[in-house]
């Protein structure tokens, strides 16, 4: 079976797995108090350039985004994410579970609009009974997005700008970050990232981690020490030096650029391939997600010999399917599937 | 200054004030655990022909709302509700404040549409992924709608078989229902609603009590007794006769059909002395809230005069507004409002 | 059957039925936009020596609680309380159910200790896990407690300066605050309520009001705006004024005060009365409830005629029961009661 | 530096090491529905004869706690706890953040009793107003304790008789469950636990997993199906065969158990080695956790060679520290910290 399923059907990126394996039988203190963690830390301090943040390290996304959240709303404030934000779809209703509501906006392409964000804003404190009702309190965004979509610099120079003039703060979703910042569609770094986002994480387990994320507050005035309310949610890990180490790996030597590098090069290959074949693209890729129109026909014999996921339905006939490389598809792999169509 | 604000401008309708002053002095236990309520529970058992129902009296809609569908959502479960439901945009966030998602479909006029509830259900128990995503597990409308409007016995009888189809309750939010059953537009009975939907509450303090809902589970196996939650959330009015003695009066002798008539009587003088005057209606008037379109400069010179709410821009001109009747508006109000157009 | 067993089985007091009946027919604004809650929160701030304070009008005591802690507390952070007091024991978890831990201390006869809890709050501060545990975040005290005692002058600024001293803030809760204030064995009045506690409300529901509470901040800083959150927690009454008149009448004239006054006074005969006839009481009596220890016959006897509540069993042949009276308890009742004995 | 501050300081046992390096590149479905987690649920259900048991994967033991509670609790109800339990104290208030109680009883030795939980059970169900109070919904205990003490299978057969005599659902926390089965002090087997308790979990974090807590639930009557729940807390490992083969490795060939037993044998050596130079116990060794008194001045000295927790002030002069041994203590450790001594 070809998997292009998921880009967490593996373990971790061999180097990963070595440094696991090599500090094992090392004593350390728990929940984070590690050298690992405190070299982590400061390595994405450096790499993005902000030298005051906070990091801390969490074992899944749900439980980032949660937890980050939570932490930084107020009171009767809710979250704006576009309808197809993982938040807002695929978290079994994580945020609300904390008590916040998820303003859904439509955006487009899995991406919200700096525009259309503005205009909710303003219509909200221009409404006189706004008081009753939930208060817009944080922009939330992924990139990639769920449909494998980046924002440009521009765009996300816009959302901080529309963040600031309310002074709510703007939240990146980074499950897949390597593959946005490896892309050769974006502008946009990581520093960049760092620089415009008020609140973001760096995503390890679709990325070469076993697992983790790195949750980055750039500024701390926006929240206090975050290290209760994690252990509060379940989401502070006792032995915390297992997150650091796997983060100081990938960010030491550019390894979380090349892991990146690798989904995307391979996405690459595939989409060309695809498109030889004459197949087309419900959304122009960008990252290492490809939404691929097929008859149903075909999709069916496909799954025999490949997994993937079954999209959306786009006619009668036919409906897109989601091809996802990682940081482990090897060319070989690409070639097996076009082979198969 | 002539009012046609709101429905709940003006304190009780005199035979509940009679009541409320001729047992002032009554001695009875608190909680609820005294002899109004318990015959304004029969009372209502009776007028909706549902002898074993449950009945809970509370203070106001949205605590009513909040503690019903948090009483019967189960974990993981969200409510589905029109986009402008009062749960999802009135309620600063109470619902999701009890860990829930609202989940907001667009309807239409206020109102929800059987297929649009069916679609929804069966895309998401069809979606693979069902069990990352917040399950519907309730059905949240409201008669007369948040814009006047109302579901026909059809309709009401189309959402009752798709909630029965999913095995999940329907709700039904019945703040102004004096003036839904008594709109001469209306084929729907209070007799309807207790067999159609699995839980609901008869609005009071919009409809001529002093404050007061009563909340109705026709059929008492939905939920446990509901004692404990009510006190949990605050909901538990320790003088809980004040409120029995409310209903007690206003489901004795028509009274609170009688309110609902001079609402929607004063409404239809208005909407036809308006209609005269070549006024047209965003939506077409059904109950007590008539929404009419005007052009700004008149709106402002209104303002001086008459109270009402701003509604909606409808062109770079003109503006549609709410007027609103209840069970104490009179004739000569609704002439001075005419004379002034 | 002659009533001891709480003080709020009746309506309310005759000014402020009056008042109600008068001002039935008024139209105004709703959610407490209204000059009555306006006259009304001007003279709590004038009583109180507070001109900043803010102030807010709730139904219930369970509400109040709830909303306050909830809008005060920081994430992770818990209320101290004694073990018997009202949200700890007597709310059905109302405040568990906001997220928030109450932290029970054992307290002295319903009080707590300014060095207990300062013990406490040191001992967390020094442990060097306390990250892992709740934060103290706030302590609740009642006066009168539920066992019908006082704090002292002394033991509240002792009490106030230990939240001082670890930048807590001090909530007094004051359902029966009338009796506190009317009684012989205080010199605390509500002038030092408010300059000692940084949140308190003053209880009109047992003290003569029909129902209803006024929550106040003296220091408006401690909380932002609360009406959202109220809202929220469907606890913001839609005719808002209701409230507002009904603490409008009571502090006036010093009505409040000679609804407290009643209360001690026949409760000071009735205490009288029970010591001439020999029987003692679990704690000695300060305000409007009576802890009277009887033997287990004439309890069942006196049951007959009088209601009232069982408290505790004091040893197998004797029990203590609590008789109440309030605002509206004549000297001809406890004459009645003490002929019966 | 000798470490004896937790069991937790290390990676993982070289066995799940092993199995996690070879399995690394194996391509599997996420959120445990992978070949690993099916084989380890199954040894599970074998090992401890519960052949229906539902069997979830999660990371860590606050997760678990706040999880499984969470899920079986109904609103309005709480957990009963010892006072020292973990969820009572060490959690941050992760149970109370669901919105549930935490009824913490005095126990003793980290024990509860079974007499003292009936006697709570009985008062609270004669309480005339029990509506008014948290509802006991469940017994929560750990075994070992946080005092490293054991129910013998007598007190856990009396705790589960009073349990079902209340229909109210055991949950036992196992995060050191291997050293409770390994003990020589213990006559209740994982068998008795599984037949006894209505909900328990299998620590591994502490007992040689890299991290990872397999929650049993035997009979699968008692909840739903929890993917939702766990999902929505941020608990759902997307890997999750990580957590599978690690416990499916864990449960073959009797490494648990073999974990288990180095913990008991080194605490046993050192147990025997402090009394042979005639220090005392705060409380009788039974497991891996030693709570040894000394003088204040001994411990400094020997903090700067040893680390461990300082446990409690036991007078003016002395204080006990807690020494914990675990899967991978060696004689050569405990030999290496009595020489300090």
């Amino acid at each position: 079976m070809l998997n292009f399923e998921c880009d967490y059907m593996r373990g971790a990126c061999p180097e990963v797995l070595d440094r696991l394996v090599k500090t094992n039988m090392d004593e350390t203190l728990g929940y984070g108090d590690d050298p690992y963690c405190k070299s982590a830390a400061g390595r994405i301090r450096e790499i993005c350039g902000c030298p005051d943040a906070r990091v801390y390290f969490l074992v899944g996304g749900t439980q980032v985004n949660a937890t980050a959240i939570y932490a930084v709303l107020k009171h009767c404030q809710g979250v704006i994410s576009p309808v197809t934000g993982h938040i807002n779809h695929h978290e079994a209703g994580a945020v609300e579970a904390t008590g916040h509501k998820v303003i859904s906006l439509p955006g487009r392409d899995g991406k919200l609009d700096a525009t259309e964000v503005r205009n909710y804003l303003k219509a909200y404190w221009n409404d006189e009974n706004y008081a009753h009702i939930v208060e817009p309190g944080m922009v939330y965004i992924t990139h990639p997005t769920e449909l494998g979509t980046l924002y440009s610099l521009r765009e996300l120079q816009d959302m901080a700008a529309v963040c600031r003039e309310y002074h709510i703060p703007l939240y990146l979703d980074g499950a897949r970050l390597a593959y946005a910042i490896a892309s050769d569609k974006t502008d946009v770094t990581l520093r960049d990232i760092a620089s415009l986002c008020d609140i973001f994480y760096i995503g390890g387990t679709k990325c070469g981690a076993l697992f983790g994320e790195a949750l980055v507050i750039p500024r701390p005035e926006l929240t206090g020490d975050l290290f209760s309310i994690i252990k509060q949610r379940g989401a502070m890990l006792a032995k915390g030096r297992l997150l650091g180490l796997q983060f100081d790996t990938l960010l030491a030597d550019g390894l979380y650029e090349r892991n990146g590098l690798n989904a995307i090069r391979t996405a690459g290959l595939l989409a060309k391939g695809l498109q030889a074949k004459g197949y087309r693209f419900l959304i122009p890729p960008q990252t290492n997600q490809l939404f691929v129109i097929m008859g149903n026909a075909g999709i069916e014999r496909l799954r025999k010999k490949v997994s993937f996921s079954l999209w959306e339905h786009v006619d009668a006939d036919h409906s897109a399917i989601r091809l996802v490389t990682d940081w482990a598809t090897s060319e070989a792999d690409v070639e097996a599937l076009l082979s198969l169509l």
